[in-house]
């Protein structure tokens, strides 16, 4: 027996051209049909809502096909299945995929990942146990490779990936800077997450707050934002400073071709690298990450905030917020409830 | 006894402002004096002129501190000892160095090195068996790590470096394309260096051009330029790709910001890793380079090309053909004659 569900989605309407605007994304509710045999039925709990969306909107180049018009908005979310003609699941399971901006997935399975019976809160399969703490552990470690005593700047500090990113240098016995843009955001990474400092890029000069907070220059630039702050960066590299990077959201919005970093010069006075990843190229070695966030969140060293929109219908609303700077730790809308485990 | 000689020499005596001027660099004549015990007075045959003089001239943040005003101006040289008075040295010895701009260099001998006793032709210790050929030897193969049956791209292709690193390339089984600004650089390299193909950027339009040559994506490129070319081959890169940025002669001679590439985002989409480096990292491992580049020469599969300027007083001269993308091959002045061997 299937009770009739409704399903709420946001479809691509149209490519936004700038900043997200309304009627771009499209609202739909239909009934979820019969589930047929091999299929699961999920429902979604926490929406994530990250930077990378925008690029699937947009046809920019990029890492993999765009959402195509008509289709529900592509997200990342944690859920629970309520109903599965699929032997690898059964109803109750908690699972992770690329469930869509809607309240209900259905799926031949293969795309959903079931979260492991761990003791922690089912929020931090949004904030840490997931792409997110990912991209932080690998983006870090694999790429900016830092070695204790070592200067540590990361961008978007307060964001999601950013706030781990800096703990986790923290871990490794690294000065860790972070750039952010409000007191607030830079308050929380100094006071709450032990970062050695914090630059308020809206209020204070970069180049100057970096010449203060890195005495000894920058070995590892952990970048999600391009742009002016890149540019302050570059010239403060040490030889053979690396540059993972990450993210490039000063663009995501931008309706003409925006210039790279006019000190672009600087990779080869420095002898720096800089070396662009996704975290989808890590996912045969997820377990390994997931066992040593798991294990530093247990000893209290990694810390998350997560910042909620209540209501799949807010889901475009979380993007603006997001673009605006809005977000303090991990961004997503609460499409339903939690599970009771 | 030491015979009176009378020193020539470029200093100088004002940092450019764009191109090279009359008047930035300054001509000398003076004895040279007496040597003190230790030194080395050597006699220039060859003095190197590379696209890194403009940098060592201007102010620009780089890897070595400019050249003061007033002073030598600074180059790579081969040479034949004349006089010594250090143990290490005897006249008749042939040595590389950075000798600078001038007739005869004197010093303690620390900045000498001896040329090995190998049946070349002298003049391939100013084309292959130095910085250049360790420059493109260990760009391509270390920053570049080539496999066979990848394309690699290498820009200034008919320069100095440029032509080596196709023909290392071609050695590795790689496809090579190479980006030079005449017709004349484009038969050399394709119908004499075995490059497959060449791209003739001033004639023809980059972006299709690389697609026509590159039908399977460009995993190597080997950057000597920066500029447009780069922003053309940014988007074809394939995943994980490697860019070797060896140099950006294109902006050497800029007297405003340039704007780093506009396809920056690219090395995002891609996961590609841009990487500097200068071949001063590698003074430790010159030997295995010159032994694998000698074998090559050996067996006939690296060719070189020496475009000589005849006469110290044509060292800016020199400069400003190169940077006019005159030369074909490396780019020498010849200050006086080779030495018996």
């Amino acid at each position: 027996m299937s009770e009739q569900r409704i399903n709420q989605s946001w479809r691509l309407a149209r490519r936004p051209v700038g900043p997200l605007r309304e009627g771009d994304l499209s609202w739909h509710e239909e009934p979820v049909g019969e589930l047929a045999d091999g299929q699961v039925l999920t429902r979604v709990v926490y929406l994530s809502i990250d930077p990378t969306n925008r690029i699937w909107m947009s046809d920019m180049p990029q890492y993999m096909e765009p959402v195509q018009i008509g289709d529900v908005m592509r997200g990342m979310a944690v859920g629970v299945v309520e109903e599965s003609k699929n032997p690898l699941f059964q109803a109750g399971d908690l699972v992770n995929g690329v469930l869509g901006w809607q309240r209900y997935a259905v799926s031949d399975g293969s795309d959903l990942t079931k979260l492991p019976p761990v003791p922690v809160p089912f929020e931090s399969f949004m904030t840490v146990l997931n792409h997110i703490g990912a991209t932080a552990y690998f983006g870090l470690l694999e790429i900016g490779k830092p070695k204790a005593g070592e200067t540590v700047v990361v961008s978007a500090a307060a964001g999601a990936v950013g706030s781990l990113v800096g703990q986790i240098a923290k871990i490794q016995g690294c000065r860790v800077v972070g750039i952010a843009g409000s007191e607030d955001k830079c308050r929380w990474i100094t006071d709450e997450l032990g970062f050695d400092a914090a630059i308020d890029y809206k209020r204070e000069d970069v180049p100057t707050a970096l010449d203060q907070h890195c005495p000894d220059g920058i070995d590892v630039y952990f970048d999600n934002v391009g742009g002016a702050i890149l540019d302050a960066v570059l010239p403060r590299l040490n030889l053979f400073a690396r540059v993972p990077l990450c993210g490039l959201i000063s663009v995501y919005n931008a309706t003409e071709p925006v210039p790279g970093p006019y000190n672009y010069g600087s990779i080869l006075m420095k002898r720096a690298r800089v070396e662009g990843f996704i975290v989808l190229d890590y996912i045969p070695r997820l377990d390994e990450a997931f066992e040593k966030l798991g294990a530093w969140m247990a000893a209290g060293k990694l810390r998350y905030r997560l910042d909620l929109f209540e209501g799949l219908e807010r889901a475009p609303a979380a993007i603006e917020h997001m673009f605006a700077g809005g977000n303090i730790g991990k961004l997503a809308v609460k499409v339903s409830d939690e599970p009771q485990r």
